[in-house]
């Protein structure tokens, strides 16, 4: 592959930056990276595994002279970020982010964006529940969306030139309106989490009477959100801090599905139940046709963990 | 191996019952196996396949002569099929179940079990979202738990037979008071699906206005969610129907919780939040300490479906 960007800058060093970079290295797309993190031990590590050809200790060195700087900070810590490089940032340079939310980084970076830098939010679907800079891997964007909202009136030669990027780290690109983005995320992402979360903490207090039998006996339900609920807390708080309008519809609306089921169970009313649960199926033969995951079990995979249990 | 029971009878020819007639040919674990099924589809099925060595069109003529008799039908239609087996059970004869629920089985079955006839309860905690005759494979029992509930006055000679049976079929076995049983899956299992079920249910209304996009940009958190919500409607029916009371518990404990993290939401309160993704950290640790998950990230998977999105 040929070089798309001579100059990377990644800001904050955890498993998207930290995956950027063996992507981009593995498949030549980058001149040079360099990188910051806000720890040291972080840039020790960065330098250590050679994620980064240089490493800077603040924010506003690691971009001077970039043609590609992406912001892979929590969300809430963009404002601050963004208000630190804007003075360096290179004439003509594009700026992304891969923020879980869009319309709150826009409002926090792009004040801070000067005339004849490009802005280009994006959203790189994909992750596991592993952080920090040793949790990169060069095929965790393979296959899996990456979102880009441009404003109306984004240059069209930095849009096409950011998404030959993504598209060459093997993700696939589609643009969106960051409030519509938003909307989506917390149907498809963010309530969920919250809801993962939710169950293992009710699990976590009954773990303390049962003897640890939650534990021992965890199935394929609970594993699930607790895999899910092991995610970086930091990013997690910020996601929902930051797109909480949606999160409260989406959330508002669950809590009434919720208890018309639960309404149902106490009734006893098994045709409701039944009828609902056949419904849900239908959604998932929608997923497995849109290419999202595969209807084969898992019978070749190590250890238990896509079976389910009753 | 060894042969451990002459004939085995599967009442009911669904995931489970073809898991265990896969297992137990594999391992020559049965000198017979027959079954029941109540379509005739699903008894050309298992004979085409080599499921059953006879079927029959009654569980009545199935159990004759059998040394075990699995009740792998919906919780549901335990007690019809106790009530129609009941007279025709052999003497000495072991009877067990695979059902989700132990309590509202014991109920059901138990008043039709002859004297001279073990009743020994059991829960393989196995499964796939996949059902019938066709979806059962050899493996399915290996390492997982199969919770036997059995009365104080079980015949100890009957249940070590039983035991080594589903030792032999790969399967961990522990034995529980059934209403234990009944509230430890009410939070490790039961109430999960109920909470996934709700959340592909919400999803699926949004979906119709969002163009399918929420099926299109499905991440993990939600696409885990289908998973666990596209399992069989009949059982799933029958667990929170029979499963009642634990599961209206936990569901209300759930609700208190959710409340209180989407308040926190609401109020802006990021170190609420922040304490409690944290603290659930700690359960998923547990998890992969008991050994029933791995922490290994699954690079090698075919398809995207275990990394996360935000």
């Amino acid at each position: 592959m040929t070089v798309i960007y001579q100059k990377v800058a990644l800001i904050g060093l955890g498993l998207i930056a930290s995956s950027m970079a063996h992507a981009m290295r593995a498949k030549g797309l980058a001149g040079q990276i360099v990188g910051h993190a806000k720890s040291a031990e972080t840039r020790a590590v960065a330098l250590e595994i050679g994620l980064c050809d240089q490493v800077f200790a603040t924010a506003a060195e690691a971009v001077a002279g970039a043609d590609l700087v992406v912001l892979a900070v929590p969300v809430g810590a963009m404002a601050a970020i963004a208000a630190e490089i804007g003075p360096h940032l290179a004439a003509g340079a594009t700026v992304s982010d891969v923020g879980s939310v869009k319309q709150a980084v826009i409002a926090a970076v792009q004040p801070h964006i000067p005339m004849g830098v490009h802005f280009i939010p994006g959203h790189p679907m994909a992750g596991t529940e592993y952080s920090g800079p040793r949790s990169g891997f060069a095929t965790l964007f393979d296959n899996r969306w990456w979102l880009l909202t441009p404003a109306a009136d984004t240059d069209n030669q930095a849009l096409n030139r950011l998404r030959d990027l993504v598209h060459a780290m093997g993700a696939k690109v589609d643009t969106m309106d960051p409030a519509h983005h938003d909307l989506v995320l917390a149907v498809v992402s963010h309530t969920p989490h919250l809801i993962a979360y939710t169950m293992v903490g009710v699990a976590d207090h009954l773990a303390q009477v049962s003897n640890s039998e939650v534990i021992q006996y965890s199935a394929t339900g609970f594993r699930d959100f607790t895999r899910i609920a092991s995610s970086d807390p930091t990013m997690w708080r910020d996601v929902f801090l930051t797109n909480k309008d949606a999160v409260l519809d989406i959330l508002g609306r669950f809590a009434e599905e919720l208890f018309v089921l639960q309404r149902a169970i106490r009734m006893g009313d098994g045709d409701q139940l039944f009828d609902y649960f056949t419904r849900t199926r239908a959604i998932r033969r929608g997923i497995i046709e849109a290419g999202q995951d595969t209807s084969a079990p898992d019978f070749g995979r190590v250890g238990p963990s896509k079976t389910h249990d009753a």
